[in-house]
């Protein structure tokens, strides 16, 4: 097992002073931490592993590395409607990874807790033979009783995503073998699509506090895989409108120039937007909605009662779907 | 990256079955979990990850592993005085594992959650090109605002520890390069101890909620090491008396053959056994503990206003400490 030179040391220079305001974390020189809520208020929980080479790529940036394990588990969060409250982070460095590596990694951390309002609160670190691997456990706040849950969707209901689909794979394909012909801001906006997500916070929260949707999920396999998730859950089906579904133009650009049909932004991973179904009387609230978040929400289909998932082109004919989504497996 | 059939279906066949008790699991359906604690408590949460090679052996019995990862990260919650609740695990395995392997790792599990009254509600599953990788978080409830905190130790208090120290590491002595002459029930026992360490959490339930000492955590990393710490945290040193240390028979055995001294129990690692201060006049209140719990609980030496850790003999020479402890890296 290689060897890194003090583990607590670097826990009390790095990672301590990310605790600094949560007390109940005891400056990480405790066994564990102690979490509390306001009153009224539910905790959500949610872990995700990252390893490298399978989530984030071994030379990208370490604050981006950061940001993205933080990120993932947030997404999470924003499915449920949930405010971050704090995390813990169990890492996995390689024994020779440099301590300005993980300094720069910290500073991705510490960014955007103070962006999105979160703190550590513990964790662990160990030292791996393999690839890097972070976990990420994110606890949120829900107020009352109401939670968002996926086994309640009915035909009829309206399907939404948020923001835009493919990037991120694409983003994906530019670092990892570039895409030929691509101008420099568009390669730049996908390669930060896949090394950043955005989790998208404040939807989850108002579709949970404006009761807009009773199901919402992240979709970071693909919108495919995860939609026949959903549908599965709640035994329907789905046909989704693939000139509806949102495409940046970067997104466009770099398919124009790989040959790929539209379809493949279905398939795509880790695009981390959120797809939720509300009945078809929400539609004047989702549209408002977008417009005071300035997001696009896309209404990219409807469910129906017939089981499985159909994408249909402008004339409504069936579109194949080569591979039903990126698994980690 | 390596492909394992069906990370779906791995979740549903062997790691939903064990949310059966958690509503707020949502048969791990969801994006995250809820979780619920009676009014008055208060939420515990700790992480640790175990990395094959480093914590447990890749060929050790799948459900030993298993029953490790709980029970690491439930002696964090034993330290803290908290009653087990949930967790999550979030699991990297290599593409290649047997599908009975997972199914053993998880009867593992399912055992020692019967046992210990707590319940999966979550996590993640992916694949790695390195070592077996688990980080698991743990949730326990602590009535009122009590908490065992490590920063109050005083001199004069007198220092305990549970059960007997030093099993575990000659334990994965015996497993990776066996010990000549040790009897087949000796290296039986040191084994089980590294393979199936015991949280001590009766003990530390009851040393929280009877007030009997401010300080306590679970010795991991070796007792000189863990000890260090916690005197640090105080400000404070210690006299440990090398003959007042709890040494198992199997473990005096182990050490005879192996030509080690004494001492060496003191730096071994993965004891899991609680190590706690409490005042002179906690005394009778401990040895009663201790007949009710069936427990050995040691008082090995106590706490100083000198800075440093002393170990001495019988006769209160200093005895030298070879190393200080087992680190990660």
């Amino acid at each position: 097992m290689p060897r890194l030179p003090g583990e607590f040391a670097l826990i009390e220079r790095y990672l301590a002073p990310l605790t600094t305001t949560a007390a109940g974390a005891f400056g990480l020189k405790n066994d564990a931490a102690v979490l509390e809520l306001p009153p009224g208020e539910r905790l959500v929980v949610t872990a995700d592993s990252l390893v490298a080479g399978g989530h984030f790529l071994p030379d990208d940036p370490p604050e981006t590395i950061g940001r993205k394990v933080l990120r993932v588990s947030l997404s999470d969060l924003a499915a449920m409607g949930a405010r971050p409250h704090s995390y813990l982070l169990a890492a996995s460095w390689p024994g020779d990874l440099e301590e300005a590596w993980i300094a720069a990694f910290c500073r991705g951390l510490a960014a955007d807790q103070e962006r999105f309002g979160l703190t550590l609160v513990g964790g662990d670190t160990t030292a791996t033979s393999g690839p890097m691997t972070f976990s990420l456990t994110a606890f949120g706040a829900v107020k009352g009783s109401k939670v968002l849950d996926r086994a309640s969707l009915r035909p009829g209901d309206d399907l939404y995503v948020s923001g835009t689909l493919g990037d991120a794979y694409l983003g994906l394909k530019v670092l990892r073998d570039g895409i030929a012909g691509l101008t420099a801001q568009a390669a730049g906006h996908l390669a930060d699509r896949y090394r950043c997500p955005e989790p998208r916070l404040a939807l989850g929260q108002a579709i949970l506090e404006q009761e807009l949707a009773a199901s919402a999920l992240d979709v970071s396999d693909g919108l495919a895989q995860d939609l026949g998730h959903l549908l599965a859950a709640s035994a329907v089906g789905a046909e989704v409108e693939l000139e509806a579904v949102p495409v940046s133009n970067a997104a466009e650009q770099a398919l124009s120039l790989l040959g790929e049909p539209r379809q493949a932004v279905l398939s795509g991973g880790d695009d981390y937007e959120l797809l939720f179904a509300a009945t078809q009387n929400k539609r004047p609230l989702i549209d408002a909605l977008s417009s005071r978040l300035t997001l696009p929400i896309a209404r990219i289909g409807r469910v129906r009662a017939e089981a499985g998932l159909t994408v249909v082109d402008s004339e409504r004919q069936a579109v194949p779907l080569e591979s039903l989504g990126w698994t980690h497996f």
